[in-house]
């Protein structure tokens, strides 16, 4: 059986892993946080790339280690694109990551994360607890993109959708949730000003393509992903207590953080 | 008849209550700022959520407490979604800000932010000089997004357009003009970093659409907004010279700005 | 002959000028990079507009001193305003920058690259080694955006290149090189930190066109480009030794930065 202490082994490791590696992140992700999700994948040692032309993301997932697709701000050649993608990523078995962001606050959304999730077979689905009720069929009562559902009435959505899809599901807030269906890690690393910059949701999102590149454990690779950015979080706030300045220093974070500083810091309850 | 003292505790209790009430804000705008106007949004207490996609806008609409329109990068796509939104928006009497960045340097820019008057009826128009000049229907001059022109030559011109529309005219400059056409305010709070960094015009416009939201007299709300965004940028440049520094500090004054602060600090005259 | 204190002088005086005409930079550039290269320009004493429908690129042209087209999140429509936009540019003079992102990862990216090539005939192509070598034939060896091949390996690239179209081509690495088939040029200034934050390689080639606006010889742009953005990393770099804060001094650097300090740090080897 898996512990506590062996996921934070294997998050060292895996950490290790992609700056020696510098794994490939393939992104199609929304236009908020395009910036601030390639220099996260940057400062955590990753690669990132953005493309989404029908043109070339066949051939661009063929460079890839890992994609992670967003829909925050979604149209419909972009879904069409990201499904592209999606296929020629489970052709190759490059993993993939879905962030569903706003699902259950529009059926359009809805709807795009469910295609997503048949056509591309995402290894992780990583959400907001509103978001993940919608798409396990709840009313969700996502109001856009805030989460408003608990992550403790989302525990039973999560498990639901790791069972349906096979694959892990990961739920973000005040406390983290990751579960494969049997598996399951609770995380609580991070901060509240992790909730006042935008784009930290869709950062842990691309940051677990990283680990998903390096670990082909994808409980594993979300769990890990969400500690660190817990952790850098938590490290961030204590050089300040604004957001702007936060945002900043959560980069240097994810840059600064160690294999060491994981092992002294992680705050998880795997069953 | 209102006084300066009646605006600015105004202002404050409109701070207060987007604190608590935690407005969504429902933007279509541009790519240059979307990040920033979230992360400005955001550190005010306001929830940004961005969507454009026609499948979705009127739905999204009918959960947003203000619709701010923004045609930075427009495109015949983005603003056939904007006035689609727009006409959801009156509707459901969802308040509209509409900034019409570039208008005057291009007869596209022009037309398009004519049209999204015409449809969408906003209840504030915010623009530098050169572009209330050039919805006036005057040449504008503008250069690109220069404010080439004065404030004190757009006043006419934003007091005229206010009469046609029935509506508020914000002119941001070295001093900012708010006009209903009948009352009317001049702000002098702000720094020349503000020109410095890109979108703080289209912040400005974003956080009108969250004091629009809490509340219902445009003319306040546009003031309101101007204040703290004004007084934020005081802030942030007692702290640096740089603009680099500044655009960070300007999101951590967003946040740290109180009640008693806009009393203590607000520079206004009205008539 | 040129020597490395003309090409100084001329820097310092383009930099001087920069400040005081306020070159207009229309960027068609990938949403990844638009905020920060904004910024950058504004931070420089450019100004900076974006602008990409077809309905008003050329208007937007008309307007603009230089023009900058940047495929790193290209799309067929964005890539057809592109080649519109250079083609009007063409017809009045305004010099064109090319940053052929990703040239080589895909046959699209090429392709598009090479396109604009024919269509703009731009004054400066700036791209790092493996989008030099692409687009001079090689195999280019272009793992998505990563600059995997040598400045070394794609100066006869570049030379060759540039004796092609007659014009400059810069690659940008720890060590620059800009040449023009005849002239040459190597700049040592710059930081590691710069390649760790996004969108440093599209800001050097937002800078060359505003250096392009205010001196028209293309060589002498490029390299003051990318002497002076080398600088400001070194600045930045002395102040922080982690990628967020490092990203925020850049542009403080980009605003301080003076003709002295040109002087006094440039490290450059002419021939």
């Amino acid at each position: 059986m898996t512990t506590a202490s062996d996921v934070i082994e294997r998050t060292a490791a895996a950490l290790t892993a992609i700056r020696e590696r510098h794994p490939l992140v393939h992104n199609i992700t929304n236009y908020v946080v395009m910036n601030v999700t390639a220099n996260a994948l940057l400062a955590l040692g990753a690669s990132p790339v953005m493309a989404h032309a029908p043109e070339e993301v066949e051939e661009m997932v063929g460079l890839a280690d890992a994609l992670v697709l967003n829909i925050g701000t979604l149209s419909s050649s972009w879904v069409d694109a990201m499904a592209k993608a999606a296929r020629a990523a489970r052709r190759r078995d490059c993993p993939i990551v879905l962030d569903p962001v706003g699902a259950g606050a529009t059926r359009y959304r809805t709807e795009s994360a469910r295609r997503l999730m048949r056509e591309g077979r995402p290894r992780v689905i990583r959400g907001n607890p509103s978001e993940i009720l919608a798409l396990n069929g709840g009313a969700g009562g996502t109001r856009g993109v805030d989460a408003t559902a608990t992550v403790e009435a989302a525990r039973d959505a999560a498990m639901s959708l790791a069972h349906e899809w096979l694959d892990v599901v990961a739920v973000t807030g005040p406390e983290d949730f990751v579960t494969d269906g049997t598996r399951t890690c609770r995380i609580r690393n991070g901060h509240p000003l992790l909730g006042r910059i935008t784009g930290s949701g869709c950062v842990a999102s691309a940051l677990t393509g990283a680990f998903l590149a390096v670990d082909n454990d994808a409980w594993l690779a979300a769990t890990a992903a969400l500690i660190v950015l817990g952790r850098c979080g938590e490290r961030a706030a204590a050089e300040t207590d604004r957001p702007g300045t936060f945002g900043v220093r959560l980069l240097d974070a994810l840059d600064a953080i160690s294999p060491d500083d994981i092992r002294a810091s992680a705050k998880i309850f795997v069953s």
